[in-house]
C-alpha cells in the first residue's frame, strides 16, 4: 500500500506552508462526472450526488468531484463519448443506454428475465461478472463500477388495464434497452425517450404507457396523472445497478488508495441506494393509491409466458452478434441458474412462508 | 469536512523527515478487533478480515487495525465485555449472542421469521434501525455497525429426517438466541455452543443437529459426516448481519473523516460478505449433495406453522422485558410488514414468475 505523510500537530512547523501550495503540486485530482439524471430527482439523481459528495469526503479532498446533471454539461445519452473521449473522467448512467455501441452492456445493467440485485451483485463480484464487464467496456476505452443498485422494477404505467396479448398490440409504450426490444416482439410500439421527456409524452397522449422503476422514483414523476394502472413487478429490469463509467487510461492512471476510495464510495453507493428504495417503496406505493387512486395490477401468466418466449429469442440474437456478447450472454445465463436456484430455496421459500404464516 | 495537507512530490521539503515520526504525534491510532471467528475460516473469517485490512488500506495506516482471531485474545463470547469496558476498540460478533444483556439486541442481528437481508438492511438505514441499535448498544457503551450480512440461513443438519412436531421432541439441537428459544417452545432440546466446538458434539453424539449458515460456510464444518439430512430454508436466520461492535466513548472521539472511512468499509463489507455466500451457496450445495451424499429437504408447512405460534409467543415476551425492548419489536414488525410486504410484489413475484418460465 503506497503511504502518504501527514502534517499534523505541533511535530512539524512546516503544516502551515503546505496550507498555500496549489492543489496540483500536492497531488490532489478534479474527477468531473456528468451524470444522466435530472439534479437532485428522488432516487437515482440524490444517490449520484451523494456518491459524488462521499468521493470528495472520503479521499479528503484529495479526488474532489465536479458533478454535473443531465443538461448541465451534455444530456444524458451523450455521457458516453464525453467519457470515453477522455473530456470528463465519467459518468452515471444506466449500461444498458449503451446497447447500439454493443448489446453485452445490457447485461451490467440488469436484463428481463435476469438476476435481481442480490443475485446480480454476486455475478459482479464472486462470479466473474466484473472481468466481463471490463471486457466490454475496454472495447471503449471504459471501466465500469456499480454505485447505485435498484431493486426489481415495477412493469410500468397504462392507461388501461393489460389482461392479453392483445391488449398490448399497437400500444406506444416508452421502454428502452432489452426490455423494449422484447415488449416490440409482443406487439408493442416502444418508443425511447430520457427521463425528462416522459411526463409531457404521456400527458400529452404521444404515448400511452411508460416504466420508470419503482412506486418510490416513480412518484414523484406524476405519471398517475396520465395512467392509472400501475403494474408489478415488471420483467425487464428485476435487478442490478446503476454505473459509473470512468475513462479506463484515468482510471489506470490513479493510485491504489485513490482506486480504493473510488470503489469503497462506489460499493458503499450500491448497497445504499438498493436499501433506500426497499424502505421507502412500500410507503410510495400506498401514497399512490390512496392519495392518487392509482390501481395496482400484475401481468398475467399468460403474459410472462410470451414475454419469456420473446426473451429466448432475444437473448439468441444477442449471442449472434459477437464472439463477446455470446461469452457474456452464456456466462450471465449460467450464474443466474445457479445462483437464482439457489435463491429460491432460500429468500424467496423463506419469503413465501413467512407471508403464509404472518399474512403479509 | 476536516481537510488534512498532504507532503507529496517534490514541492515540499519536509517530506522526508515526516517519515521518522512517530506514529502517534501523526494521529495515527491503532484499532483493536476481537473477532468471534476462529481464523481463516471461509465466509464469516475471511469476511472478518477481510474488512479490517480494508480500514487499514483507506485510512492509508491513519487506523491501523490489529485483528484477533477468537481465541487468540479473548474468547467468542468474551468479546462484548472486553469493548464494553474499554480494553479493546471493537469486537466482531452477531449481536444475538448477546439476548442475554438485552433481549433487543438480536434484531440488530436478524430475527426469526423477521426480514430477509435487504429488508433488514433498508430498516436499518433509511427506516430508524440505527438509531434503535445504537439506544439499545448505548446502554452499554457500544456503538454497532452492519458489516457482513447473511443471506436467508439454512434450516439445519439433522441425524433423522423431521416431518412432524413429533419429531423434533427431545431433539437435542445446538441453535442459538430467538431461533433456540423457539425450537425449545417447540420441543427442542436447545444447546448454545461457539463455532469452534459444534463439530465435536455431532460427532460424539452429544447433539443430534445443528444449524450454522448455510452451504458455502458449512460446507467447511463437515457436518455431513454426522447428520446426513439439510433442511433448507430456516426460520430462525431469514436475515441480517455480523457487527461491528465498537467502544461508543473510542467512536465519539474520532473525526469525522475516521468515521467516515470505518463506515465506508463497513458497508462495503456488508454487501461483499452477502455478495459472496449468494455467490457460493449454490455451487458448494450441489458439492455437498454430489460429493458427500446430503440429503436435501423443506420442513413441512405444518412445522413452519408451529414455528410462526410459538414466535409470536417469543416476540410477546421480548416487548414485556422493557420499554425500550417494546419500542425496538414494534418497530421492526412495523417495517417488516411495509418493507416484506413490498417486496413480495417486487422481487418475490419476479422470481416466481422468472422460475416458473425458465423452469429454475
Amino acid at each position: 500500500m503506497e503511504r502518504r505523510r501527514f502534517l499534523k500537530g505541533a511535530a512539524l512547523g512546516a503544516g502551515a506552508a503546505a496550507l498555500a501550495t496549489p492543489a496540483v503540486s500536492q497531488g490532489m485530482k478534479t474527477m468531473a462526472i456528468v451524470s444522466s439524471w435530472p439534479r437532485d430527482l428522488p432516487g437515482p439523481g440524490t444517490s449520484a450526488q451523494r456518491l459524488a459528495a462521499r468521493i470528495t469526503q472520503l479521499s479528503e479532498g484529495m479526488i474532489t468531484t465536479e458533478y454535473f446533471a443531465s443538461g448541465e454539461r451534455v444530456r444524458g445519452f451523450d455521457a458516453f463519448d464525453e467519457v470515453a473521449s477522455g473530456q470528463a473522467e465519467s459518468y452515471i448512467a444506466v449500461e444498458d443506454y449503451w446497447v447500439g455501441k454493443h448489446p453485452a452492456f445490457a447485461y451490467f445493467a440488469g436484463v428481463p428475465f435476469g438476476m435481481t440485485t442480490p443475485e446480480w451483485n454476486a455475478w459482479i463480484h464472486f462470479r466473474g461478472g466484473q472481468d466481463l464487464w471490463d471486457a466490454v467496456g475496454g472495447e471503449f476505452g471504459l471501466k465500469g463500477l456499480p454505485c447505485g443498485g435498484f431493486g426489481t422494477q415495477t412493469g410500468g404505467w397504462f392507461n388501461k388495464e393489460i389482461n392479453s396479448i392483445a391488449d398490448l398490440q399497437g400500444l406506444k409504450m416508452r421502454t428502452g434497452g432489452f426490455g423494449g426490444q422484447i415488449m416490440a416482439k409482443v406487439g408493442v410500439s416502444a418508443v425511447s425517450l430520457p427521463g425528462g421527456q416522459i411526463y409531457e409524452n404521456l400527458v400529452s397522449g404521444a404515448i400511452d404507457a411508460t416504466e420508470w422503476v419503482g412506486p418510490f422514483a416513480d412518484y414523484f414523476m406524476k405519471f398517475y396523472e396520465a395512467a392509472q394502472y400501475y403494474y408489478s413487478p415488471g420483467m425487464h429490469a428485476p435487478g442490478g445497478a446503476v454505473a459509473l463509467g470512468m475513462n479506463a487510461e484515468w482510471w489506470g492512471g490513479l493510485s491504489d488508495w485513490e482506486r480504493s476510495v473510488i470503489a469503497a464510495a462506489c460499493e458503499e453507493e450500491n448497497a445504499l441506494k438498493t436499501y433506500e428504495e426497499s424502505a421507502k417503496n412500500g410507503e410510495y406505493l400506498q401514497r399512490l393509491i390512496n392519495d392518487h387512486g392509482v390501481q395496482l395490477r400484475s401481468f398475467p401468466d399468460e403474459l410472462w409466458t410470451a414475454f419469456g418466449e420473446a426473451a429466448d429469442e432475444l437473448y439468441d440474437e444477442v449471442r449472434d452478434h459477437s464472439e463477446l456478447a455470446r461469452t457474456v450472454t452464456d456466462a450471465y445465463w449460467e450464474s443466474m441458474r445457479e445462483i437464482g436456484g439457489y435463491r429460491k430455496l432460500a429468500e424467496v421459500a423463506f419469503s413465501q412462508q413467512r407471508n403464509r404464516v404472518f399474512g403479509i
